[in-house]
C-alpha cells in the first residue's frame, strides 16, 4: 500500500519547490517509494478534517495507509529513512551523526531563513522594512560561515549523502533568491550537488506538475 | 562509561534554565543516566577545539566515551531516548508519533520564539523596537493558539510524557518573561506539569548549581 502524502492545491511559491512537500517527495524518490498525493486548499487546511492530522494546519502530511498519520517535515522525512534503506547510514554512530544534520538544518540553519520570509512577507511594507533587511540577512551570513568552513571542500556534511544532507539542501534553497547563498561558493556548489541528484529532479518535476495543471484550469 | 555533555561556564540566562543544556540533562535524568559535564568559557565555544564538534560553536555537545560526538539539542535528545528506555514508547506509531512532536517544538513552536528573543536582546534598541513587538508576539500567539486546541485537557501531547513533551515544555519555558503563556491556561499548567517533574528538577538544580558556584568566585 502506497503511503498517502499532502501538497498546496496550488502553491504559494509558483512551482518552485520551495513548498515542504518537495522535501518529502524527495526523500521518498530516494528511497523508491511510490507515493500517492492528496492536494489540499488554503481553506481546507485549516478546516478541522485536516487539523485532526496536522494541528498547524500545515502541508505536508504523510499517512502510510496501515494507520500512522504523521505531520512536520523533518518527522516524515525522519519515519521515511528509518523504514527504508538509503537515507541514513547502517552504522550507529555514523546514523547519529547523519540525523544530527537534520536536526541543524532545521533548528539551526532554517530559523534566521525563515525571519528573512518573515521580513519579506510579512513585514516587507513596514516603515523599518529596508534598515533592517542587513541585519537579519547578517544573522544568515553568520550561519552560513560557520556551515561553509564545516563543509570544507566535501561534497557532503558527514560522508555519503544522507537525509541530514537532503534536509541542509532543502533549506539552503530558500535562500537563493536572496543571493547570499552565491557568497559562499562551496556552499551553492554543494546545493546544486543535491538539485542535481535524479530524485530531487524528480520531486522537483512532480511538485511542479501540480502547480501547472492547477494554472491551466 | 558516562556520557560527558558541554555548558556554558557561566550562563546568560543567570540560572534560569533557558540554556539548551538544560533539555539534555532533563532527559538523561528522565532516563537514570549519570553524566559528566564540561564548562566552556565564551570564549572557548569559538576556538577549534570545541567546533570540531559543534561546528556552530554553541553548547550543549554530548560524547558518549565511545567516540560519538553530537551536537544539536534535538539530535542529542533524540539520541537519548533511541539508546535508553523512557523517553519514547514502543509501540512503532506512537514513537513516530512522539518524535513527530519533537520536531514539532524545534521546527514550529521554537522559530517564533527565537524572533522575540532576537527583537528584545538583538534589536531592543532599534527604532522599530516598540513598534514590531505586537506582531512578533501575536505570531508566536497564532502557534500557541493551534497547540493549545490540540492540547486540549490532555495532561501531554499524546498519550504518555515523551521526548516531545520534554522538547515542547522546554521550548515554552523560553516565553515564561513574555506574559504570552499564561494567555492559555492549558499550556501554561502542562508546562508546569513538565517542571514539576523529578527529572526535571533535577537538572534545573544541576545548571543552577554551575551558575551559583560560577557567581561566588
Amino acid at each position: 500500500m502506497k503511503p498517502t502524502i499532502t501538497a498546496f492545491e496550488r502553491s504559494p511559491d509558483r512551482g518552485r519547490g520551495l513548498s515542504r512537500d518537495t522535501r518529502v517527495r524527495w526523500a521518498l524518490e530516494e528511497v523508491g517509494q511510490p507515493y500517492e498525493v492528496r492536494l489540499v486548499s488554503f481553506g481546507a487546511l485549516k478546516e478541522p478534517a485536516h487539523r485532526a492530522i496536522h494541528p498547524f494546519g500545515q502541508i505536508p502530511t504523510y499517512e502510510d495507509g496501515k494507520g500512522l498519520a504523521l505531520f512536520e517535515t523533518g518527522a516524515i522525512v525522519f519515519h521515511i529513512a528509518q523504514t527504508h534503506e538509503g537515507l541514513l547510514p547502517e552504522d550507529p554512530q555514523a546514523r547519529a551523526r547523519a540525523v544530527t544534520w537534520m536536526f541543524a538544518a532545521l533548528s539551526t540553519i532554517e530559523p534566521p531563513i525563515l525571519e528573512l520570509q518573515t521580513a519579506k512577507f510579512a513585514e516587507g511594507q513596514k516603515p523599518w522594512a529596508a534598515e533592517r533587511m542587513p541585519l537579519v540577512l547578517d544573522r544568515i551570513r553568520d550561519r552560513l560561515r560557520e556551515l561553509s568552513a564545516h563543509l570544507g571542500e566535501a561534497d557532503w556534511l558527514d560522508g555519503a549523502f544522507s537525509a541530514g544532507d537532503l534536509m541542509m539542501v532543502s533549506v539552503l534553497l530558500r535562500l537563493r533568491p536572496s543571493g547570499v547563498l552565491e557568497e559562499f561558493p562551496n556552499l551553492a556548489a554543494y546545493v546544486a550537488r543535491g538539485e542535481a541528484r535524479p530524485a530531487y529532479q524528480r520531486a522537483f518535476a512532480a511538485q511542479l506538475a501540480v502547480f501547472t495543471a492547477a494554472e491551466a484550469v
